[in-house]
């Protein structure tokens, strides 16, 4: 099974040939995410939670503990929407209506759980590595205490759909005789150089693993 | 009233000394941010939609063309999650624990509605200046047909909470005394020179609005 199979909850429906199901443009658009929106509900009030994620195969991690609301319910399995999005361009069309962006986005739909006390520093190790390769060996070891101050949530996915939009715009035909400018203004999310903590001790510098990072 | 109320719903319970819940710092948010996460129920199922929005007052407004799914539903009204979010920078702690992220977020409450046929036209022109000051009028004119495919929906903030981390980790106190390199690497949202559409007529250039263009 190298696609998830579009269903009424998944199936991308305006503008559907921007629809993608296939596991690796799924997966690669969340590798490339730094962030995740988590969508659940509680008492019939949907919430949107920006949060840190992280996957393994086919399955989705977050830190849960920024979404301290999800976790009073979560031990039950509660329903998610996972949704990354990469904003890649502003589209500049010659008429409103055809404005548009570039973008990859992921929506992926599953039940979220807690990840298990014995599972955790596990977990998090992980999380660490995938965001600064070789750091975690040089830290202060994680304790008991933080151990357990910690929420993960994972998600099997059971669903997916990307949706992708490049290139130029498309306008009317007509309107291309216009003396109107049109074309994209390319969006980046960058890195900046890393800014040393005022109490880092002397001749203590960022290490390659910090100096290197890049998005995704 | 320059604040909204904490309540059940928007009180920022985790690290609670983050939350923000007047209207300043919350509509600096809301403008500072290019694109929101809409959160949606149907059916039980929770849907987060990355959109395009915009603030007119207390009301936010989001382009609801790639919502369709709530747009079928959005007629009676829906309970909304609107969730606009911008990472400053990623923290980087001598200890794993106390990695965080500086960011600011804003999640906003109400009742989602469509905005009407006759008021249409005037947001999307309020939505463009918004984007791109002065580009409306150069534009070749929107069609009755084409202000009947765009659908806007739109919110009245019922209650609101921003949450905003600024400045260094925090480590334990004793971990300030280990030689681990630890601080802020910042990250931010640019904009790239913008790139013609292969189609432009000879001698028409990027104009000021879109050379100039900034995020937020």
């Amino acid at each position: 099974m190298n696609s998830y199979s579009p269903t009424e909850r998944s199936r991308v429906k305006r503008i559907h040939e921007r629809g993608r199901y296939d596991k690796e443009t799924v997966f690669a658009i969340v590798d490339a995410a730094l962030m995740c929106h988590i969508g659940y509900i509680i008492k019939g009030q949907p919430y949107v939670t920006p949060t840190f994620h992280w996957r393994e195969g086919e399955r989705l991690y977050w830190h849960g503990s920024s979404a301290s609301r999800m976790i009073e319910t979560v031990e039950q399995g509660v329903p998610v929407c996972f949704t990354a999005s990469l904003l890649d361009g502003i589209v500049v069309a010659r008429s409103g209506f055809h404005h548009s962006a570039n973008y990859r986005a992921v929506m992926a739909f599953g039940t979220a759980k807690l990840v298990s006390e014995a599972d955790k520093e596990k977990s998090l190790e992980i999380f660490m590595e995938r965001c600064f390769p070789g750091r975690w060996p040089t830290l202060r070891p994680v304790t008991k205490q933080e151990i357990k101050a910690t929420k993960i949530l994972s998600m099997e996915i059971e669903e997916a759909s990307a949706k992708i939009r490049t290139g130029p715009p498309k306008d009317d035909e007509e309107d291309y005789a216009l003396p109107i400018w049109a074309g994209v203004v390319p969006v980046r999310t960058v890195i900046d150089p890393p800014v040393d903590d005022p109490r880092v001790l002397p001749g203590v510098a960022a290490p390659a693993h910090i100096r290197g990072l890049r998005i995704g």
